[in-house]
């Protein structure tokens, strides 16, 4: 493999060019009209230009990522995450191409894409599933035949459904027949199709998921878990590895599940098995994602892998060069997602120009990122600015060396969701291990109080002192240390 | 421990910051006039201002420091490196002034810093020393049966003497006498002193060192070894962790000894023992250094550890959380020590203004520093701009991942090491292990190839590009997607 294509853009392209530039590979990035001065297009040995800013025009137009590869004579694309990198119709296209494509087979990914094929062969493999109807149910007998099989609560789902609509909690047999009329009408009139199925209801619910690597000879291995459960919007802001919660034994059961999953759909390359967790620890399986992740950097640092460059030596038909006995957990790592988000305005992009931007440094601190300062954040795409990661010999030790991090970390002129890691990781229950995924609704009231952004109003007055002292002919190292002492907060963009 | 005063400047002031920030530990900066603006005086959450320009006005002055720990009222003070870290006086000048030192005691920086009874010390746990006479010796007889004890070739030192000055290597036995008073005569003219001794000839010596930590229970364990054979100026320039060349067996007996020798001076905190290691693997104590090493980093990248928040936890009276079988080597760490030198210049200093500057970045690199774009290089201090430091899962691995962390570092107005530390990395002696103290005589000319100097080059033709392209309105993106091609090779500096 000599040339790699990066079918991506921002932070993740950038770092899949760092591992083939170590690697010893060139690299082809493709850009929008948005992207011309982006970082990833200066790093790569090449680029194209693939459209304009919007990205069914540019990043997702199978054509035009093709024809990049084959006019630079790539001989490999990586999708990176997002965009078409789960796109089975591409995988097939980049074949045809004659081109590798680094990940997995498109087989692969249509099985589980489909939710219902990847439980199918979940199922399989004995692999725990949310217990629960198979599908729809007839009526209320059969509906109350299988609650009191799997006990109360349950979970009533329309099947057509999304967005909890149709969506209703049973807590006990009395309110069966009265919610099951209702998620039905509700399902009616929402989709046209009355027809609901039940599941056992997981009322604090954590994310684990385990990442899997599959060679073309028939090994698999996983890599432990990360835990996500905190989210907004159902999105992933902070990730850790392991979880607080796994037990030894319980992570290698889970373990071998992700791994037979994997098995169940012939897997190769970087993947991750989705469970959720309940709060006796039973876990079952949600989803397969057939791609690196966002939060693949958190693994790398307990393990010390690098997973793109796993990635590429499975993609040249190498053998895995370890077993599952060879590997174990160094350490905890904390992976805070830094959105250009105000958290304060229930999470909504906050775009703008990066008017200061300096990132954090020091031991076991780790900064993705795809920007600089002076640099904007474009409105078409994703709005992270960057992945802020930290490693400690223990939790406890990731945990101070991110509210470190987070301190030194300086973004001026967009909001982020660096005030808001700041409270997560200061919160008793994210401190304590003892959270789920209703994290951000049970403990986030969306106002963040001043402690948190204590910080960035400190960096305000430290500017302003050192701006007035200097109009005054002092020494700017004077009036930072007098804002030592200063108890002036302002709250200001600067 | 509330406060620390930092008696230190530059890198090192910032690293030990960090770790005390991560504590919950206010931090106090000193600075003198040429660092008012520095990013540890930024940094930290007081300063002080301690004088001119000159160390041994400011920084080196002890009543200064102490009046200054006195006046913000710190309750410890780390000294970092060189300044004061290895000062007797300063350290028994803290303590009656009821400030806590972070470092050993002074009785154990006494030992260790007499070379005599550093080696008197050792010689009492039977740590081998050099093998040779004793003292001065009287005459050729005595200088025949001690050669004919060691074995040749053998080394004859002026007892006065430093510099090379009455130094001879003597291959074989009927050289002795004549090379003898050959010493003898050079040492008479040039320290009017001709007594000489006699030490086995080492002739190929490779620099390891061992990270000790002890504890104030009398708990005192090892952290591996540093190879540190990379020199010029017999002053390190890169550094490794582990050695490429020592087996389990004689890290186990080097790990002893360097316990033992930490044993000998009772001592407390973080400190270094030095030996040289002969081709046939023999090795023999140097001295100790009494303090935290520039090149510690490497070591906390492969044990996990902070060394400052040990050394801290040590001063608080904490025990040691570990034990020596605890403690495993994870992968492979180098540091490439960024000095403000012109390698094609016998490594001379080469000061000025750092007109872009831009750290690399990803899993596995490490960059500790002191300035940032647009900041001055002083004149006055150790010309030292950055360690740059990689980790990776071998050795294999941290030099791919060295090589592409040098070629992502940009650096311009300022000739640097980096070209050099790429030099090293691509050298077949250093790839394979093989090379020892001698590394830069052997194989660096003087000159560095245009092959090593490439990537600055490329930068250069980029942004040339970049600029010419936008005056003819096109695109940043295409003039670097041209670059790629460009067989351009131009020296400037930027």
């Amino acid at each position: 493999m000599n040339k790699i294509l990066i079918a991506n853009r921002g932070e993740i392209a950038l770092r899949i060019m760092r591992s083939a530039r170590e690697m010893g590979i060139k690299t082809v990035a493709v850009y929008s009209d948005a992207d011309r001065n982006a970082l990833h297009v200066q790093y790569a040995d090449e680029s194209v230009h693939v459209g304009p800013a919007a990205s069914n025009q540019s990043y997702l137009v199978i054509d035009k990522i093709i024809n990049a590869a084959l006019s630079t004579r790539a001989d490999a694309i990586h999708p990176g995450y997002g965009f078409l990198s789960e796109n089975a119709d591409f995988a097939r296209r980049v074949k045809q191409a004659g081109i590798t494509l680094i990940g997995p087979s498109p087989e692969s990914m249509e099985m589980m894409g489909d939710k219902l094929s990847a439980k199918a062969a979940a199922k399989k493999y004995n692999i725990p599933l949310v217990p629960g109807s198979d599908g729809a149910i007839a009526d209320e007998n059969e509906a109350m035949r299988i609650a009191q099989e799997i006990g109360f609560p349950i979970l009533i789902k329309a099947s057509a459904g999304g967005g909890g609509k149709g969506m209703r909690v049973v807590e006990k047999a009395e309110e069966l027949e009265e919610q099951m009329h209702r998620a039905i009408s509700e399902a009616k009139s929402a989709f046209g199709d009355g027809s609901v199925f039940i599941e056992r209801y997981v009322a604090s619910p954590r994310h684990i998921e385990f990442q899997v690597l599959g060679d073309t000879h028939g090994n698999i291995v996983h890599l432990f878990e990360r835990e996500c459960s905190v989210q907004r919007r159902h999105q992933k802001v902070i990730e850790e590895a392991p979880s607080a919660v796994l037990t030894p034994e319980i992570r290698e059961k889970m373990g071998k599940c992700a791994v037979d999953v994997a098995k169940a759909c012939n897997y190769v390359g970087a993947g991750t098995v989705e469970f959720i967790l309940d709060e006796s620890l039973n876990f079952y399986f949600l989803e397969m994602n057939t791609r690196l992740q966002v939060e693949h950097p958190v693994t790398e640092m307990v393990t010390g892998l690098d997973l793109v460059k796993e990635q590429i030596k499975i993609s040249r038909g190498e053998t895995l060069s370890f077993k599952q006995e060879d590997l174990k957990i160094n350490g905890h790592a904390i992976e805070l997602r830094v959105y250009a988000e105000d958290p304060n305005n229930n999470f909504l992009p906050d775009i703008g120009t990066l008017k200061r931007y300096k990132t954090p440094q020091g031991p076991g601190v780790r900064v993705d990122d795809g920007f600089e300062q002076g640099m904007e954040i474009p409105i078409y795409y994703d709005p992270m600015i960057a992945k802020l990661i930290t490693h400690g010999e223990d939790r406890n030790e990731a945990i101070d060396r991110m509210i470190r991090a987070i301190k030194d970390y300086t973004i001026s002129g967009i909001e982020t969701t660096l005030a808001f890691g700041r409270f997560v990781m200061k919160h008793e229950a994210f401190v304590s291990g003892n959270f789920d995924t209703h994290f951000v609704k049970k403990y986030f009231n969306g106002k963040l109080e001043e402690e948190y952004v204590e910080a960035e109003a400190e960096l305000a007055a430290v500017i302003a002192l050192k701006a007035l002292e200097k109009a005054r002919g002092k020494s700017a190292a004077q009036a930072n240390q007098q804002s030592g002492y200063s108890s002036w907060r302002m709250r200001s963009r600067l």
